[in-house]
């Protein structure tokens, strides 16, 4: 709208630092299916991802937001492609990708699918079974090896030796950035706050207990900062 | 209420068929944990057991829900107990099955669970991988070999030859009466109409496509039906 357009160009240069930038987010879990009513899937209800692209929005970039089912809003100013599987999620952010400055993988994509989806729901039968996994593409890191212009944030949440894990996920995938969930994922999962671990060229930083938003609004200053000053862009 | 007292009295008998009948429902998914983010689950929205359970309170039941993770509002008049596993909504309807004369297996309870549960978010290594599954315990076939006094409706949702799955599910389970889904689960799932399929000791009628709302009215009109006869207790 005209009233938008004069409001950003009347607010502070620094309130909007990301004005120009193309933000790529992906959030929400993903569900890999096993037959027509089954499925595979995790406890992630999408509020970090949302977060960041609300706070991304608020910083002046364009955003695009690659879902998975959540319940969530689309945040104001943020365009929403919604998608299913990990496959879906990966060639959701690879038709985006190009567009993109910066990409943060907040989405917890299955690392697993089903070998083979029934095409009728599969009948139960008497014995024990198994269900035979492949992995699935790992998005960011395809991004960080075929696209090193872009600014990657990844995640990590395992719930053991976090820091290290951190660490090691950072250098292994070649991501400009990395943020620990430092609750353990089964606690972060589905509430309103979190503290983090974050990692990147320049060193780390514990970002204390907080909510989402606030713990997102810190992240992105942050790749704001990186952005202009353009350090810690490789590890 | 006195008012809601007063109403009830006043109310023509016919409106209330159910009135001092005690149901219980189970609705919903389950969802069977691999590790503290990862779990199995279904496409179950559960708004048929719902529906069910709303009617069976409109036509004066009290009514128990037993209900797996949903986004539904609780009905008015029914009292709910959450669960998330296949192996809790066995033990919260056999906790309130004693005080039952009517059990509805709406929910899309999980055949199999994982054999084990990992402490730890499980880490993904390079290759391939199986989940090894056990089969969980059939909660309404359960209520029905223990509880021969209390009607039971379960549903059957197979996608290919679904009367004669249906039938077969009747006898096999000792049900005293059974829907089958005609639309097919992964169409019924999710949506608001469906059309069914019902067979009990009199036979078998075909539900004409309607929102689950009216279906689930005329099922309990079946069931007040059936209990006020005393025919088709069982097959």
């Amino acid at each position: 709208t005209i009233v938008a357009a004069l409001a950003e160009r009347m607010a502070p240069a620094g309130a909007r630092p990301l004005a120009g930038q193309h933000v790529l987010v992906s959030a929400g879990p993903t569900r890999e299916a096993l037959d027509p009513v089954r499925y595979l899937t995790n406890h992630s209800s999408g509020r970090m991802g949302y977060a960041l692209a609300a706070a991304a929005a608020h910083a002046g970039a364009h955003v695009c937001l690659v879902s998975g089912p959540t319940t969530l809003a689309v945040p104001a100013g943020v365009r929403r492609v919604d998608v299913q599987s990990a496959a879906d999620m990966h060639a959701a952010v690879m038709a985006e990708i190009e567009a993109a400055d910066v990409f943060i993988g907040a989405a917890a994509v299955a690392d697993y699918r089903p070998a083979d989806i029934a095409t009728d729901k599969i009948k139960k039968s008497d014995g024990d079974a198994e269900i035979r996994l492949v992995r699935t593409r790992d998005i960011i890191a395809d991004v960080a090896r075929d696209y090193p212009r872009v600014f990657t944030l990844g995640f990590a949440a395992e719930t053991t030796d976090m820091e290290a894990a951190a660490r090691d996920k950072r250098a292994r995938k070649g991501l400009t950035m990395i943020a620990g969930n430092v609750v353990g994922p089964n606690d972060a999962f589905g509430r309103d706050d979190n503290a983090l671990f974050v990692v990147d060229a320049a060193g780390a930083q514990y970002y204390e207990r907080d909510t989402k938003a606030a713990l997102a609004e810190r992240l992105i200053a942050q790749i704001a900062e990186r952005l202009a000053d353009k350090t810690g862009q490789r590890a």
